[in-house]
């Protein structure tokens, strides 16, 4: 059975927000004691959904200084500016690090390990509105 | 529900191949009407699957410009060099932004957000024949 | 119908442990004869799921060369030192390259490619059990 639910998500500029929470709940009440999959996909190309370390919030800020070197912004090579100078690295740190994520689920709880954490990378320098979409396979 | 369907994909060596209409096509071909994931699977280690901007093509070219620098072409420090200078960059290149996508549809139509467009990222030089796999689940 | 298996992989410190068969064998026990989608789930922030090349153990020592430069150990940069030099690094390289697998399946059997194998690439220098959980859709 599929079910599914639209998720907005305010940022505030370039940075992680935590998304664990809200799917957590999700899936318990569209899916309450069922086993399944969980996929979450951003309708964006300039931010990213990942998973990572949820402890510790210089591991976040250690990944968006490594961005900046695998994406730089303002880069002089980049065609791509039409947006500024956050634009093409926006895109660019999105295709590295994707718009989706599958995640098991037992009896309506997801199966994340303890130190994963569900987030959201904002990659734009200015605030937006992300649309997400959770989709519940049982 | 599982349907499935074999996409084979000519590409003209390095570079993007367009595959939104095709995969459009096929999940309402093979899913009228109905909600559920996509998952498109590419049988290759030297390509990528990826979904990106597709208005500016602007942004597939800086793409390929930072991929350069990801992983460059006849780097000295890689071992393995049997098929030319681009065949480890290649495998890299296919690592690093993947080789599957799964995106929600409904009625028969993907939920892709405006500015979202799914392609083939051809790594070799040379022309290669690419065989990818559909699964619609409902 | 979803099938689910844990799968625990001893990891000997940085490296690639090929879990090809192990899952192999494992989708074709959980849904002998059915056609679906085998979910590969890690549930560690500090190593990766990957598809890559089978054939030459090369590409796999290449790409531990690639992944040095995109995520150096120890960088000064880190301000997430707390378990040594290859901890920050670790989370970075899982982020890049993914914690999670899906793979077509026909009859039982995977449909990778001919030069595809799946692994699990440890990114700390030292032995860890990593856990996995193998989720089967039909």
């Amino acid at each position: 059975m599929i079910r599914r639910e639209r998720l907005v998500v305010e940022t505030q500029g370039r940075g992680f927000r935590d998304l664990t929470a809200r799917v957590r709940e999700a899936v318990a009440r569209l899916a309450p004691d069922a086993d399944g999959l969980a996929h979450l996909f951003c309708r964006h190309t300039s931010c990213s959904l990942l998973i990572t370390e949820n402890a510790d919030p210089d591991v976040r800020a250690d990944l968006e200084r490594l961005a900046r070197r695998w994406a730089p912004d303002g880069d002089p090579a980049y065609a791509h500016r039409i947006e500024g100078p956050d634009d093409m690295a926006a895109h660019a740190r999105s295709v590295l690090t994707g718009c989706a994520l599958t995640v098991p689920f037992e009896k309506g709880r997801l199966l994340l390990g303890t130190w994963q954490g569900i987030y959201l990378w904002e990659h734009r320098t200015t605030p937006h509105l992300r649309e997400l979409l959770l989709t519940v396979l049982t």
